[in-house]
Formats: structure tokens, sequence, C-alpha cells
């Protein structure tokens, strides 16, 4: 609906744009959570990046947007078309479905079809947002303010991939993968860990402090609100670039070599800081992997665990009653005592 | 339903009703907040405005209100009466939509059409007053006593411009740009920070302390009960007078000279007072620029900024408990401080 | 249903009888709230009034009693009724509508009407006890038991004397002007100032102190009980009399002069005690002009403000953390300071 | 079902019995509250009345059980069958009405005809159990465990002898004076002041603490569930003594003189011992009569005032910090000092 | 369903088994509550009893399996069975009816026969749990894990005999007589004063301390379940010896003489322990009977006071806090006194 | 659904594995708790069993998947299959049900089966999770976000093996056998000792502190999730290795030998660590024959009581307030002390 505001345009927030960017170009690292004040143009990048990424290849008829080539996947639609034949494939763009607040489960989850229960008199299962965004992205604004048992269905759902609903005398079981991104004020409410934990990376947006940074940010809003069009124009060039780096990043991703070193290194650093389970190694090594494609490099080498470890580790830390110092600053400390400053 | 009380007979209050007409002339300002005593005329003011306002062009059929002339715009009924062809247009009065205590939620933001689904089996969307209030005026009298969840659905629906349904099995999205404009006693319940942000300015309203005003208001208010109609005759030159004034400004809107002086000023100000976001920035400065179109001025100078400082930042401080002064004084001091007395 | 108790029976409790006769003598004052212990007669005098009133005009068909001669009134029903033809009229008794405790939203409202929706598949609005009680009286007894959220919507429609439904999928509005009154005991739940701030009046009633007074209201009690019609028509004639009164300072009201001078002393009085808003001085002036006209007086005089100024005012006060004596002492301290004793 | 205790053959519990004779004698006294431990046999002596009772002529027809000689009631059954002719006349026994623990407000209060609404489409009202209760008695077992919206109910229903539904869509009123007798064990919940205030008289009943009384209340109890039909035979009589003493009674009612002296003397104990509003006075002075029409005594007496001052006025004592004797003891220091020992 | 564990190869308990019999012998006594540890075999104590209980007569096509003997008896399905002929009768088990967590209150105590309702439009009465316990056994496990009004229904069944329904438009009535049977872990969850008292017996079990009895336990449970039939077949001819004694003991019951000593001895030793009412009384005195019976004495002695004084009494004592040894000991120490060592 | 990551291929959690397995060689021990971090593999393990688990036969039609060759079931389906003729029967997978979160109810416990409801008319059942859990296993993930009254209903039928259906007007009971599996973090809330309880053996789980452990958990974890088909072929002989052992040591259950010295050994662990009731006694016991199984053993010896009592015993134990050792360390202490180290 109308114009996104382009992604290249968002002036400052480099550490938001590179997590964005990075969890697209691997989306098994499991998503970003964009925590910050109000106004500072939190949702404006996830719908930015919508604009940029290139369209998929989908099942035609499969409400679960399978990828054709994918023989492992038997979601309920493609049990039935794929019956002794080649499935029918189409170009879809990649999902990016906003969670509304006041969304029912029965929308989120799937339900019973109201319309062919009451018309035909059978038992159809009408998929929700969760089918909806298969193999693309699920926005959630304000994700703090989102009821309990969504958070709960939803830390369930991401975990395992795959919607599992048992309800209205329905039972279905459908793929689910999508990268959660969300946004969110610790002001209004805390984040339990279980949620954080399942954002793969996390990052902190603040109000600009430099006067000519906040008035070219007023500037530039001003400018799109007024003509969108003239001003998507005029970034147009700037975003394609985008664009191509990052599908090049993304072949480039299984080249790129992960040494034995590096994976110790990753390793090292999650039990210096006392990190719970194997989610922060697994994150840390994958999104270092997937900067070094971005970056263009062969190999992932240190600078790529120094500038991804804050972003990937520091939501997973737990309370330390003897440091008082920040997430962000004991992540900072602990990778210049391993990685050198 | 009966005649409105003139918008030139209210007695005093002159920071309410500039506010309300700034908030007029630029939409994009996002709504006005009136606080105050009971029995004060906060929504006499609100619904005197109604009668003011000029004619909008719609697209007929639409239940939406959509403007003929946009193209970006593509709400589930243009979608289907645009199709090939230029759409029909007549006029209509701007929207100015009451959102009653104990309206449901379905019908603030649109539910499945119970007498289609009943009668023809199909499953249709009945637009809400989200719908309705669409290009005009969201009017809630009593804010502080509405429900959290509907607050929740109107701060992300105020933000958006969109109204997403996802219920009941129906997955909607239409159009929902309205002026929200509020008021509120905040002896009766506090406001969360969240709403009063949405709000682009915020007036406060007092019971008057001039005997002689007290008996004026009185006055024309039993006078006004007694006969309406002469009443409203009596001040329709007067009421004219402001309407012509105020399509005026609109159309001088564009052309009022924003300069870099004036916006960095503006933002020089919120960084003094350390408003969250660049919002306050944003309503600072196109306040500004609808107060100078009002006055007929060319450019905004530091007279637009120091009129309309309060009323655009005074309820986005945060509490500073070294300070003890109230919102509107902390405004005023940093103005005199920033631009002179 | 059986017999009312006579008005004129009712032994002592003469403010509370006053008040209740100024309300109808000018509706828009706004009701009267009887406050006390149980076991006074609270209800008797208000169900005691409704025998007394003379009966109206009103359009035959309409389910809102809507007044033929008013040609400003557009309700549903006469929409519909008036099409290009005078309506048709007939007498019907002043509503008096009892809110029972235990009565749904639904009723109160309004609500579909289920019968036509289910039997000709239509969505037709079923008015509720708010159209019932249009230009008549509302009675709630045991006021402070009344659910919160029907509270707010009685002061909602009490206020604007509109009835705004937006629920069902039914968007409906229609006229609901009612003199609201209730009787409570402050001793079983307090009441909002919002909720006392909509009543015009409020009286004190108390068991009465005096051996005699006792004695009589048991005796006309356990009389009326025994043997009603006999009671009733001993009664009779002196209730005739006050019904006459009643009507002759109906139709006296309009040339009640109101002086300067009293406007004046009553908005003097109003800001010596600090009432918020300026509905305590509108209520004052009516009131007193009321008084004036029940009495014969062509003008309203200091006597008139003095007797009424305690029921106008004293649930109209804040509290006073210096001043320890009860709200009724302070207005009538502070009309004692104006006035003189 | 099954036998019920005879009344004549409960052990002790003079007060309780003589407390539910005076209500059946008179029924406008208002109902009997009886309080105490589990096992004193509370429900057992309210069941037992109901044998003793007289029938009562009905119309025939009218599911109220309204009364064929009284005019003045105009139920909704009756509206229809008394339509220009005499009505039908039958015998029934006095209802007794058990309100179960459980019962849903839709039965208490009637509802909507379910059967007839879904089978003819039409909206008629089925009766509940106040409609059953009308001119006989509402026994409530437990009745501080009953919900408190219930109570609300029964208390507005018992203050004005009618239901009014509002609810449903239905809009209905019907007569509905009944006897409330309620049991209670004060330790299980504290009872409101409202419900109190609205039981005519209120009794207190202890285990008894003779051997003797003990042994022969479980040896009746064990004779009685052994071989119910014996038991009755052998206190037939005895039961038949009573209930023509009770019709006498009732015979007598109007014609006991009732004194000014015992007028005043009443009413001078309700002031010393200062019971909120009129309702202990009326009580007082009715129990009183009926007393003394149970005695055969041609006029009211202090003997009569001395013996049901306790019952009829001890849960209608405010709380007196200064004095902590109980409220039995308070009330009966009062009898002393005002009509001697 | 599969073999209950039987009765006699229970291994020690005797407390509690002893008085599952004797509830069993004299149903009037009011059930067993046994109280204790997770893991004691609670439950299968209950389940084994079920076995050994002989057939009885029932009417046929009554769903309350009434009684073909009871003239007193008129249920709903008797009243239409019995006119005018003698019902036919056939031998059913005693029911033994489980009460699940979970059960809701509609199959509890009966509903609306919903598939009657809808397919032939008849508001029949669809018997529930409490009608099938008519006669037998109601057993609910964990008893302190029911809801609270589920809990306040039985007491009032439990106490009344009959079953009242009063909801869905039903107004039924049928009798409800049955022995309940709970279990509970008091450290999960108090039970009320008054649920205790409606129970007439209760025993507490504990684990056993003693190696060799443990070790029997295990064995004989891990035999079981490995072979139910077998173990079965070996304990057959214990199990029948006691279903032979019970039934003696019941035809034996009515003849066991009950003294004048014997009774002023249990009311003597309730009023030394301070027990509220005399249901202790009642309990005390039947159960004593009862264990005569069993034991195939004559008439009731001490020693059968002394045996059965603590569960007859245990669970209605109240907390004194001067004496903090447990209520065993309370009981105990009382009988001593009354009754000697 | 996609690829099971391989029993075998799990890296370290030795105890985790080993009663898992034991779980799945006595079905009666009743379950497995895996307690620990997030993010530790606590549901790749259980996923993972159940590919390893051999097929078993079950009754063609009957949607309990009973057993064809156990006489003593008469599940619903089963009464009806099995009328006169013996059943076919046809082999399954061992059923592995996933509890959602978000489950509702009536899935889990079954109900009403609506589509016949409403198209033939008939009150039919459809089973739930319980039924389909039949003679397998039950798996809930994060049981300690599990609704409290889900956890009652599964304790239940945990216990007795049936479920027991009274709602909704249906009256079902079929058999519910199943090993309940479940995982939790302790952090996001404590689980109810009657829960823990339930389960046979508890396991605790930790995040590896070994640097080469955790670099080869995260290799072979992302080394499966990039080619999932390779990495299974790879594990596939070592899984069938540990298939064929685990059938056997099925096999050779019945044969192994628990000693007298065995069980008292078991006894008095117990009654040192003081657990409640025998359940425990019960557990181990069972636990050590079904590890001796599995080891080849041919008679239950000190060792396996020693490895095992752990798991079996550490959730049983009370707090101890003057022990302040962990639950593990106790258990420990007293097998070292009588078993020796």
């Amino acid at each position: 609906m109308a114009h996104a505001f382009p992604f290249s345009a968002i002036v400052g927030q480099e550490e938001m744009k590179t997590a964005i960017l990075i969890a697209a170009i691997d989306p098994s690292i499991g998503g970003v959570l964009v925590l910050g004040d109000r106004g500072t143009g939190k949702s404006t990048a996830v719908r930015a990046l919508a604009a940029l990424l290139p369209a998929i290849k989908a099942v035609v008829g499969c409400r679960y947007g399978c990828d054709p080539q994918d023989p492992t996947i038997r979601c309920p639609d493609c049990a039935r078309l794929r019956e002794g034949k080649a499935p029918k494939s189409h170009s879809i763009p990649v999902p990016v479905v906003d969670l509304p607040l006041g969304a029912t489960e029965d929308r989120v989850v799937g339900a019973l079809d109201l319309e062919r229960a009451l018309s035909q008199g059978v038992k159809a299962f009408e998929p929700g947002l969760l089918a909806q965004a298969n193999r693309g992205f699920l926005y959630i604004d304000e994700v703090n303010l989102l009821e309990d048992h969504l958070v709960d269905l939803l830390i369930d759902v991401a975990a395992s991939g795959e919607n599992v609903v048992e309800r209205e005398g329905l039972s279905v079981r459908h793929p689910a993968r999508f990268v959660l991104v969300g946004s969110g004020n610790p002001e209004e409410g805390e984040l339990r860990p279980q949620l954080l934990d399942r954002f793969g990376l996390s990052v902190e947006v603040k109000t600009p402090d430099q006067l000519a940074e906040r008035v070219e940010v007023v500037r530039r809003r001003d400018a799109f609100e007024r003509d969108g069009e003239a001003f998507v124009t005029a970034w147009k060039k700037e975003d394609e670039r985008i664009r191509r780096r990052l599908l090049a990043a993304r072949t480039r991703l299984a080249q790129v070599d992960l040494t034995e070193t590096a994976r110790e290194r990753a390793a090292t650093l999650c039990m210096a800081l006392g990190t719970d389970g194997l989610r922060g190694d697994l994150t840390l090594m994958r999104a270092a992997r997937a900067l070094a494609a971005w970056e263009g490099d062969a190999a992932v080498g240190d600078t790529h665990l120094r500038r991804i470890a804050a972003p990937a580790l520091r939501h997973r830390l737990r309370r330390n009653p003897l440091d008082n110092s920040g997430s962000s600053a004991r992540v900072e400390r602990a990778v210049a005592e391993l990685l050198g400053p």
C-alpha cells in the first residue's frame, strides 16, 4: 500500500541495518529484535527491507507457499497437490506478514473454515498468519504488548518450524519457518528471557544526539510524506545496489570457510560470558559467516566475530550481581579480552 | 442532530481553539488532546469545528471514502470499483466520528457481516468506525476511560494510517487516516505516555476565574439551549469568516518557507527538552508551518515556534526528578532561553 | 401496578420533595440524587411523583416517544414516519422507567432484534430502556450498586441527550433526554465524582429523630398497606392541588426574570466554593428560576438562591483538607457570607 | 418427596419456632433468617412449616398463582385470562420454593422460553423461581454462599414485591411477594447489612448443651429416618393443633388493637437502639401484633414487645465501638430499661 | 475395565478398611474421607470395595435406579413408569461412580438433552453423575482439587439426598442418595470445614514404615500388574468371605441394641470435644452400631465407641488454641477420660 | 516431517539417554522428565527416540489403537468391532504424540464430534490426544507452561490409565496408557510435586562445559541442518544397533531376577530418603530391572540400583531444612551409605 521508505535513505542506525541484512542472508539465524525509544524509525527499517527482497518459487495452490524443490516438505496442501506428479510452481514475493495487536489466536494459528463448515458441512482448516509467514518474515510491532499466550505459541512454533494445531476438533500440522522480526520499547514492559532467546540478533536504537542528523532525518521524512513517488525514485538506484549485494552474499554463503579456530573462538566467547545452552554459539557462528559473505570475505575471521558478537549475544546474558555494567559493555569487554581490542 | 454551538461563540479558551484549527489545516500533525475539568466546554469545541469544515471529494460506493485523485490508495472497495475505469466521485462532509464508550471492538475495527453470512453464506467485511473516520476526525470523549485494548488498537492504527484486521476468519487491510481528537480529565485516570505521544498537540483548559467571563459563558449557553436556531443565525457570519480563513491557510501551507534556521531551532529546542524520538521535532516544525499559514506569514519564524511550542511538546517530556516545575513551565523556560523572551 | 403512595402523604423530608418538584418543573436541571439510610422512603417519593405528572403528546408509532411539535428531532422512527407528512400524535403518560439491578447492557442501550433477525433475516434495532425513558424519568434505585460500565454509559448518554449505539453490527443514534433520578446509600459504596456531577440536585434524607414523626410515618405506611384504595382516595385532593401548582410553575418558568445581579451572585457563590467547571453555575441559576416559578415570584432573588444552593452545589465541592466541615455546612457558610444570614 | 419431619417434633429451639410461626401469620413482616451452627436442624424447621400451611385460592392458568379476589393485581397472565370475565380459581398449596445453590440467574428471574422461541419463533417469557414463590415462601439454605449478584436481585425484588425483567430482549413485570426464609452459618461468610435488613426477623440457634436434649434430638432423628411414616403418624395430632391455632391467629390479626402507647414504645425502643430507617419500627410493631394474635390477646402489650424485640431488631444494630456486648444483649438491655425487667 | 485389586489383598491400613466397610453396612453414616500421602493405595481400596458389593433391585427403565419396594420415592421417571401398575424390576450392580477432575457442572447435575432438543424440539432432562450415583457410591479422587462451586453443590445434594436442578430452563428434582467417598492429600490444599463435616468418617493413611510391609506391598502390586487374572483368582476366596460377612452385618444392623447408656456416652463424648451441631453424635452412634453388627455383637458397647470415635469425630473438632495436640490425639484422650483406657 | 536427528548422534548427555531408553523398555515405569537450560537438546532426544521404536500390532478400525491380543480391554470401538469375532489387526508405528501449548481441553480429552452432530444429529465421541497416545508416548515440551487444569487432567489419566470423559452430555471411558515425556526449564516456573511424582524418572541436563564438546555439538547440528539426508544416512547403522539392543532388552525383561535382597535394598533406600508413598520403591525396582535387561544381566544387582537411584528418586524428596545439599547429592550420599561407594 502506498510507497515504502527506501532502505538506503535511512539515516544512521548502522547496527540495526546490518543486523536486518544478515538475518535476510541466512534466515536460520533466527530473526532480529529491535529495541528502543518510540519515534526512532524501528518499523520503517523492517518495512523497508521487504521492498529489497527478491521473489521466491512456490508451489501453485499451496497455501503454505512450499518450495517446489524441497522433497522433504509434506504440508497438507502439497500432500494433495503432489500426488504422483511434479507440482507447478510460480514466483511470489517473500512474505512479510504483520501480526497486528488484537489479532485473535484463530487468525494466528489458523482455525476451522466456518464458511465451508456452514455451507458444505465439512471440517476444513483455514490457515492463519503463521502459514502466510512460512519462508518469509513475521513482523511484530510492540512485541512486549503481545498477549502472553500468543508469545508462548510463537516461541513454540519459531523453535520447531512447525505449526501444530489441535483445536476445535482440528488436528493439523504444517511448516511454519519464518524470520521473526520484532520491535519493542523496554520501558513499556519487560520481555521474557525465553522470548529474547528466540531472537537470533538484538539491536538497540536511540534518538540521534547530533543536531545535523536530527534535522536530516526530519527533512527526509517530511520530503517522503509530501511526495512519496519522487522520493522513492531518487533513492531507487542506491536500493538496487544493496539488493544485488544481498543476493551475492546469499550465493557466497555456502562457500565461506568456517575454520576450526573460528568455531573454537565463538565457543570460548560464549563460555566466558556464561550464556545458557548452545543457541549463542550457533547464532554467533552463523552470523559471523553471513557477515563474511556480505563483506565478500572467503573465511570467517576475528573481525567478523568482533563486529557481530554484541547483536548475537547481548540478549542472552544472565544478570551478574557483581558486574553492573550493561550487557553490551560486558560482551565488548569479553571480546576485547579474547580477540584483542 | 439539532444545532451545533457556533465555534465563534466560544468564550475564551484561545489555546484550545488555535490548536484545533491548526490540526484542521495540516492533518499530518496528528490530532489534539484537550485536557481539563469537567464542564469547561471541551466537547463543545470539537463538535463546533465539524460544522466549519468544507466538503471533500470521495469515490462513489467506497465505504472508506477514498480520494478519487489519489492513485496510490487501493482499498478493498476501490480495488473493485476502479477496475480499468476512472471512479465516479461525489462530495461528502468531512467525517467526524464519535467513538462512544461501550463501543465493541467489532464495531471499531469492523467485523464479519453477519447478515450476509447468514443470508448468502459469504464471508464479507463490514467496515467499522475506523473506516468511517478515514480522511476525517475520530473524536473520543473521556479518552482515559477507554478500555486498554482499544487504546492499543487506536495507537497502532493512528501510527500506520492503516487498519489491519485479522479476526473471525477475516483478513482485511484498509486506509484509516484520521485526526485523533480526544478529551479527558487527568483526575479520572492517567493517560499512558504512548497514547499521549500519539497526539500531535495537547492543550489544557481551566474553569474561567473571571466573573464576567463565567457569567458570559453561562448566558450564551442558556440562550443557545432556549432557542438554538436564533443563536446559530446570530453567529453565522462570524463562523463563515473563520471557515474562509481556514481554507486560505490550507492553500497557503505548501508555500510557507521552512528555513534551515527554523529547522535547527526546532531540533535544538527538542534536544534541550530531551524529548524521546523525533516525533516532537516533526510536530513542532509542522505546527509552526501551519500557524504561519493561518497567520498569513510567508515563512516560519521564531514567533510561530514560540507560540506553538507548548502545545506541541508539553506532553512529550520525561519527568525530571530535579525539576519540579510543570511541563508547560519547562517548555516556556526552554523557549525563553533559546529564542529570547 | 397496585397503588402508588400519594406524594402529599409523605411526612417531612421537605428538601427532598422540593428538589424533586423543581427537577420536574425544569428537566434541563438534570435530575435528583437522593442519598440516605435504608428505610427512609427514598424510592417511595420518586414513585409518588410519577402519579402527579400530566400526560405529554407523542408521535404515534415512534418508539422513542418523540414530540410531534419539535422539528429538530430526527430519530430513526420519525425519519420514516414523517416522510412528507405531519405525524399523528397521541397522549402518553410521562415515562418513568425503572433500571433494575441485573439489567443487561443490551436491554439498557438497545440491541439487535433477534426475533426479526431469525425470522426475517433483517438486522433491526430493538430500543432499550434509554429509549423508553426519553422525555421522562430514569429511576435507578441503589445507584451505587450499578456496574461501572453501565454507569459510564449513563453518564455519557445523560450528558449528550443522545444514545449512540455501535455494537453487534448496529449503528444507531436516537434521542435520549431524561431526568436521572437515583437513590443510594453512601455506606454501601462511594459514588464517583463524575456520576455525582451529572445529577443536577442532591438531597440527603435521614431517619426522623422526633418520636411523633416516626410514629406518624409508620402509621401512614401501615394504613396504606392495609387498604391502599381508601388511603389514596383520602389524599387525592391534596395531590391534585400539587399537580395544578406544578403545571402553573412550568408555564410561568419562561417569564421569570433572571437579573444580572442574580447571575453574578450565582457565579460568585460558585467561585467562592471552587466548584469545577460551570455546571454548578448553570444548575444553581436554573434551579433558582424554577423555585421562583414554583413560588409564583416574578424574578429570581436572594431567597431562591439561598434555599436551593445546598442541593445544587453540595455534591460538586472538592475535598478541602483544611476545612473538615461537611459539604452542606460549607455551602451554607458561603451563602451566609455572600447573601447575609 | 418422602415425609417432612413434623414441626411439633422439633426439640427445643423455641425462639426459632416462634419466629417462623409469626412470619407465617403476617407475611408482610418480611421473612426469617436462621443463623447458627451446622447440624442444628435449621432447614428441618423450615421444611416442617411447609407441611402446616393451609391451601390458598389461585387463578387457574396463571403461572404467578395470583389471588382471584385481588383486583389490583395485573400480572401478564391475568391480563390475558381476566379479559372481561371473572377468572376461574382453584386451591393450591402455599408454594415453598427452594433456591438451590448453582441456580442460574435465568431460572431465578425467568427467561426467554427457548422451546417456544425455537419451535414457534415467538419471544415468550418463561417464569422462574421468583414467580413460583409468589404468595409463598422462598427458602435459601446457606444464604451466605449465594452469589452476590443473586443477593442483589433478591433484595431488590423482596423490597418491591415485583420482579422486573429486562434481559434477552424481554421486558416483563410480575408480582413476586414472598416470605424470604434463609439459613446461614456466620462462620462461613459474613452477611451484608442490606441483606440482613431485608429479613423481618432473625434468630440464632445453638447446639444444645444439655445431655438429655441432645440424646432426645438424636433419638427422634434416628427414629424418623428409620420409619418416617410411623413417626409422622405419631405426631400428626400435635401438628394439627398447631395448624388450627395458626389459622385462628391469622383471622384474629386484623382485630388486634395496636394502641398509641404500644406504637410509641416500639418507636422509642428503636430510637434508643439507633436502628437505621424505620424498617425496625414497622417490623417490631407488626411482629408484636402477630404474636398477640398467636397468643389470643386482644391488644399489643409490653409482654409482646418484650418477647419479640430481639428477633425483630438484633440484626439491625450498628456496631457500637464503645459497647462490646453482643447484639442480643444490647436489645435486651434497652428493653429492660424501657419496659422494666 | 480390567481387574480390580482384591480388597482382601490390601496390606495393613486396617483403620481405612474398617471405615469403608462400616460405611457400606450403613450408608446413612455418610461416607468416608481418606486423607494421606500420594502412593499409599487410597483409591485402590475404594475401587476394591466396589467389587465386593452385592447387587440391588431397581425399577426397569428408571434412570435413577429407584428401589421398586420404596413407595415414597417419586422420581420423574418412576412417576411415568408406575402409573397405576407395579413397576418391573431387575438386578443391577451397586453404582460406584467416579467424579473425574474436569467434569463439567452439566454432567454432574444433569442438563438439557441437546440431542433431543435439536432433533425433536423437546426440552428433556438428561440425568448426570448424581443420578447415576443414586443408591451407590460417589468417588472423588483428589477431592481438594475440586472446584469450589462443585463442592458446594455436592455438599448441598449429599445433605438433602435430592438433586434440585434449576438451570437452562429446566426444573427437575430427583433422588440422589449416595455414599460420598473421597480421597485427598491435605498438603495440596485445605479442605473446607463444611466439606469435612459432610463426610461421616475420616481416616488417615501413611506410608508404611516397616521394611517387610513395604516390600510386601510392592511385591503384590507388581504381581497384580504382571498377571491380574491369576492374582485375582488367588484372592477370590478371601474376598468372598468378606462379602458374606458384610451382608450378614447389614441384616443384623436393625437388631443391634443401642442402649440408653451408649446414647448418653456418645453424646457426652461429643460435648466434651465441643463438636458443632449434632452430626457428630448421630454419626458416632450409627458407626458404633454398624461396627457391632460387623463384629456380630448384640448391643453397642464401649469397645465399639472406643474403636470408632476417632474416625467419626476427628474431622469435626475446632482448633483449640490452648491445645496443640492433633485431632486424633484429642479424641483419644477424651475417649480415655470418659471410657477408661 | 523432514528428518529426525539420529539418537546415536547426540553428544554426551548419558543420563538422559539411558533414562529414555529404560522408559521405552518398561513403560510401566511411568515416563521421563527432562529438566534443564534452554538450547541443550532436550526435545531433540525425545523426538530421536521415536524413530528408534519398532511397530506394534493394533485392532483395525479402533481409534484407541487397542492390542488385539489383550482380551481385558473393552474400549468403545473394540466393544463394537469384537462382537463375536476376532478383530483384524495391522502394524502401526508406536504413537508419539505432541501436546502443543494452546491445545484446548476438548482436543486433549476428546469431545463431541460436531461434524456428525450437525450433519447426522447423533451424539458421537471424537477421541482426542489422550486416545492417540494410548500405548505410546505423550510428549509435552515446556511442561511447566501447561495450564493447571490440563496438568490435573494429565496426572489423573496417567495414574489410572483410563480417560473418563464426562462433558458436553458425553459419558465415555477409554484406555489411555502412555509414557509421559516432558521437558521443562525450572527457571520458568516450578513444577508441582504431584506432577513430579507422576514421572517415573527425572534427569537434569546442563550446557556442556568442555570446549571440544560444545564445538562438536554445534558442528553436528550445523551439518544436520545443512543436509539432513546425508547426516541421517551416516548415523543409520549406529541407530540400528541401538534398536536391536532395545528389543532384546524388552524380551529379556520378564526373565530378569529381582531377588529378595534387591527388593529390600530398594525399600531401605527409599525409607532412608523418606520418600512419600511407595511409588519410589516401585519405580526404583522396575528401573533397576529394566537397566539389568538393557545391560544383558540376569539379575538385579547393586550396580543397577546405584546407577538408576538418582533418576528414580531425586524428584521425590521432601525439602530437608537441615540439609541444604541438592536432591541429587542427597540420593548419592544415601546410596553410598547403603551400598558402599
